[in-house]
């Protein structure tokens, strides 16, 4: 069944649970480490043919029921007018931080046939290529998340930048928001219309927000977002981690799925969300660095607590780390598909 | 009304809600900086007169209603036989890691009048220098958060180590966290025999596990210390941050009081843990540094949502960062004063 992953972001019965996992092409395949000697992160991002095979690399090796695009959810910075680089061995590096009412008013829309022309080349590559044999998820990052790497330069440990901007100048905050917002709208209409048959959108560090904050801060501009995709009809997952509280009002802010990691049982989860949206997830990453027979029992779990009723979709609570076994990736899509089927 | 903080950890009327703030002595204020431009953090935290001091200096300057020990959660490693040092700038650094059964033989037991004299002197003039007008809060680290630090070597953003040796090396663990928690009941058990009126056991780091994972391998020690100080009939606060899907286990692993930080609203906290414990918290550090109208109307919040049933202590969700101006500290101390009256 190729749709089996689309079936269940639809809440439509399926053969067994699909599954794919967040960053399922990286540096734990030695295929995508060959390719990573001889290029850097981000030329591989922009020169569709690598983009393309480091994308299909998992689709062969593990037999997932999803390609992701191979990109980076910082990607539309760059258009913007915001320079940016991955220091060696760190995360990314902005070289000037947005902190101010000017530097948001610089910050640019763009066409995503221009500015991002290459990652749209390589989605419509992907489609040709993977043939309908597979379904392809396209992504971007989603404002909050985004928003902390403008205003703090780089990852945070606490986001106080972010939050002091939140707090003291909401004003820029929306200005700020707002541009992103529709930055990444006409970004994932893009890739759906260059072929993406699924879009994830990235709020992978919303987490640190109190439930009001999020309400009156970053829901109306994911609302934004997502309302603005309906109309595509391609399904729409909406992730982030340390959620626990923040379930709800993502469900409310739009998506047919909603991601969520492993510190909320996927039981509970489903209930708190009820029937009219999807789940995603939820396996701790470090679990497939675990032994064979505690991971079987945590899959099993995962598989128990999400239940029978359709739309679950396998995954992890977030991407898989560098040091895990392509071996134990391959396990867990293997007992995913014969331990989930109706 | 001296004792309305620990009335409220016992869940008996008060007539205000009581508050303090974790890291309530602290770079944020010049009288600490002045003592910290003559003397390193552990220097202070080894000189008795010195701690007394610094932990005095909120309790003058802010009309808090608990003093709270000045010491470091990691001070105990270093009796254990693991040196540590605080990088410029940065947060712990261990010159050793534990990553391996020898390593975890060698930690050694101690009798804390010994390893931790200092502290304990520190006890006893606070004690006498509060004189039963203002209570004084002990406190020690979680087995699961010392160990985070002892196997990580400092502070971590994913627990990969941890949550590896956690997975791997079950025994390796168990017997890690066994004597981590027996060091720490033993501490805890001294400090109040000092004179401590009340102790906090900080789990910052323990959200970054799933329920089940925290019940197999994190709950039982906790209970071996929280069961251990029982006895006492002093108020025992159980703080964790990012806990929203362990409150339960939490509560269940013991503690008269239950930390709660900004992403779990107290009323829906207070619903879920139910009448048999006290909360504390939750306000986001952050608002300390936001517009006095917002943090006005957040502080409302808190309060609102904690509710008229007694049994909760108004603080932060974590601690105050070095940037906080101590006029909104006070701010916050009066606020909660004025408008919790019953």
């Amino acid at each position: 069944m190729w749709d089996r992953f689309l079936r269940a972001c639809r809440r439509e019965p399926v053969d067994v649970t699909p599954v794919w996992f967040m960053r399922q092409a990286g540096r734990y395949m030695a295929e995508y480490r060959a390719i990573r000697e001889k290029y850097k992160l981000l030329e591989i991002c922009r020169t569709p043919e690598l983009a393309v095979e480091v994308t299909l690399q998992p689709v062969r090796a593990l037999g997932v029921d999803a390609a992701i695009l191979f990109a980076d959810i910082l990607l539309p910075i760059e258009p913007m007018g915001v320079a940016f680089d991955f220091a060696a061995g760190e995360g990314p590096v902005i070289e000037r931080p947005v902190t101010d009412a000017a530097a948001v008013d610089r910050l640019r829309l763009f066409d995503p046939e221009e500015g991002l022309g290459h990652v749209l080349a390589a989605v419509r590559s992907l489609r040709a290529e993977l043939d309908n044999k597979t379904p392809l998820i396209g992504f971007a990052g989603a404002p909050f998340t985004l928003a902390s790497y403008l205003i703090e330069g780089g990852k945070s440990s606490n986001y106080a930048e972010t939050k002091r901007l939140m707090y003291n100048e909401p004003k820029v905050w929306n200005a700020l928001l707002e541009k992103l917002a529709e930055v990444v709208r006409r970004y994932l209409v893009a890739q759906i219309a260059a072929g993406a048959h699924a879009v994830q959108l990235f709020d992978s560090w919303v987490g640190q927000l109190a439930p009001n904050d999020y309400a009156a801060y970053v829901q109306p501009h994911v609302r934004h977002i997502l309302s603005g995709l309906g109309e595509s009809g391609v399904p729409v997952i909406h992730f982030g981690t340390g959620t626990a509280t923040l379930l709800e009002l993502q469900r409310d802010a739009g998506g047919s799925v909603l991601g969520v990691d492993w510190r909320v049982p996927l039981d509970q989860a489903r209930a708190r969300l009820g029937n009219g949206v999807a789940v995603q997830g939820n396996l701790d990453p470090l679990l497939l660095q675990a032994p064979r027979e505690l991971l079987a029992a945590r899959v099993d779990e995962v598989l128990e607590r999400a239940g029978k009723l359709p739309g679950h979709i396998f995954n992890l609570g977030h991407g898989i780390l560098p040091e895990t076994s392509p071996d134990a990736v391959k396990f867990v899509v293997d007992r995913v598909h014969a331990n989930s089927s109706r």
